[in-house]
């Protein structure tokens, strides 16, 4: 059932016992929005706790600090920023069909909640989190700020994507007048890399094909060329934007291995090439021009597989 | 002279024949705060002319657009974020001690006008000239909004950089209810390269070399590495803040070989490092922690002559 945000506040009231879950491969938009939600939920004097599928990267773990940790048997169940119950991810499976309520501003959500609150226009899940606080209207401080101004940077690309509004830069004022360390948070997500990772940058910009008069450009990352550069994984997540920068390339994918044979692969599309359709045929989902999916097969199997189900989404 | 916003709407209306002057190699904020500025005083119907040292990088043509092109005798001297005057450039070196006023956001600026405004706390000028336009209170348009986010963006690295405030993030809100064309402009800005631009960063992250235990970094860019990849000097301006990146990183520093045996140098640092001091040593200037300056000699020369300044302002 679609319900409103006064609704979910007085939903959130009425409850106990919160979990709280996020999608797997956590970015700053779950990870905020969880750690946002979850600490309100803990000044209003709620149990409520986080829950997530992968351990959560390095660089996020500030927002950890945030919340209690508590242990306890979840009464009600809240997940944020999750377009599909398939995308809590293995280890969570076992809330499959037990989501009481979804936060999200995914396009493509499947509603698979009991009760559901989609705003596919809004730049960030975190937005949406601020605008429930804001209804609240209690426990703002400096640690929901930073939670609410990671969603949104990350989401946004720091407020470089199409999907920031005038609506995100509001919320942005707001959440810097509360006390959001912007300077710190944007150093972690945006500058700062460590010479590993320059390295491994490196070998990425190496690996571009080109396809189709250079309309479908590819790089990946394969778990050698990890090791080659002591990078890790998780050091390298901003790349899935770089084929798509260059000028004429209308879809631009990246594979990042995950294990022998499992690449995670997202597709960034020019505005008139659906990539949550195109990568809904594999299974994934994602916005109307930046989405993903996870695929098994070799690098060269996998990558032909997807060149040859694109090529149909690219005008000659 | 120091004046107040007010006072310059007042000396802006009682004056006529505009001829705005913007820094050498003009970036988005001197020639987004020029173009807003002459666009605004044409509303009001005064004459205005944007002049600059150097032709005006192809990125930013889209600015110009908004004037009209007027052939007249100037009567009134602006400068927009230029620093000092000599960094007007050689070609305006007639309108040395002739600036009537002067409205900048740089810390050193120097105060070599009549009338000078200067807020080191303005992420840019153009967030000057946006506050200049809220007091005029007419002229507003999409055209206007266009050259003030242009000018904020830039200066920003899109809202990334420390001098981004609340205040920054709020203007950016009310520009995009104007009507500016944050997608065309950031894709602009920001997000395309060439293919050859491509190649030409491949080219630079190769070339980085570490000094005092990974403490200063540099790259560099010569016009034979331009060459061999295809890109021209003007395509690869996001580069300045490559080596800062990198963690343990405290100067990261850019050479760009502009002519045989002239370089630009670009220097971030971290917060307990002046970059402008650092620059005025070597004749330039800018902001604590983004400043830049030009040196002639050889690549090592000039490489050499600045480590040797450099490690004075090394902790070891």
């Amino acid at each position: 059932m679609k319900v409103s945000l006064e609704r979910i506040v007085k939903i959130l009231n009425e409850n106990n016992k919160f979990c709280i879950l996020t999608h797997q491969y956590p970015d700053g938009d779950t990870l905020g929005s969880a750690f946002a939600l979850c600490r309100i939920l803990q000044k209003i004097g709620k149990k409520a706790k986080v829950v997530n599928n992968d351990s959560i990267p390095p660089k996020f773990n500030f927002l950890k600090s945030c919340v209690k940790q508590e242990n306890f048997e979840p009464e009600f169940i809240v997940s944020v920023d999750v377009a599909d119950e398939k995308l809590l991810g293995p280890n969570l499976k076992k809330y499959c069909g037990k989501v009481d309520l979804l936060i999200d501003h995914h396009k493509i959500n499947e509603n698979f909640a009991k009760y559901s609150y989609v705003d596919a226009g809004a730049a960030a899940t975190a937005q949406i989190i601020y605008e429930i606080m804001n209804i609240i209207k209690t426990g703002w401080d400096s640690y929901i700020a930073n939670c609410i101004y990671t969603g949104i940077a990350t989401d946004t690309g720091c407020f470089k994507y199409k999907n920031t509004t005038a609506k995100t830069h509001k919320i942005a004022a707001a959440v810097l007048e509360l006390g959001a360390e912007k300077d710190k948070i944007n150093t972690l997500m945006f500058e700062q890399k460590t010479k590993e990772q320059f390295i491994a940058e490196k070998y990425i910009m190496d690996s571009i094909e080109f396809y189709f008069e250079n309309k479908l450009a590819i790089i990946y990352v394969t778990l050698e060329m990890l090791e080659k550069s002591g990078a890790d994984d998780s050091l390298i997540d901003g790349i899935a934007g770089i084929p798509k920068q260059i000028e004429g390339v209308v879809i631009g994918v990246t594979f990042r291995q995950k294990e022998e044979d499992v690449f995670k692969v997202s597709v960034r599309t020019s505005e008139e090439i659906d990539a949550s359709l195109l990568c809904k045929h594999f299974g994934g989902g994602g916005h109307t021009n930046a989405a993903g999916f996870t695929i098994k097969g070799s690098l060269e199997e996998a990558k032909e597989e997807f060149i040859s189900y694109a090529k149909t989404f690219i005008k000659s």
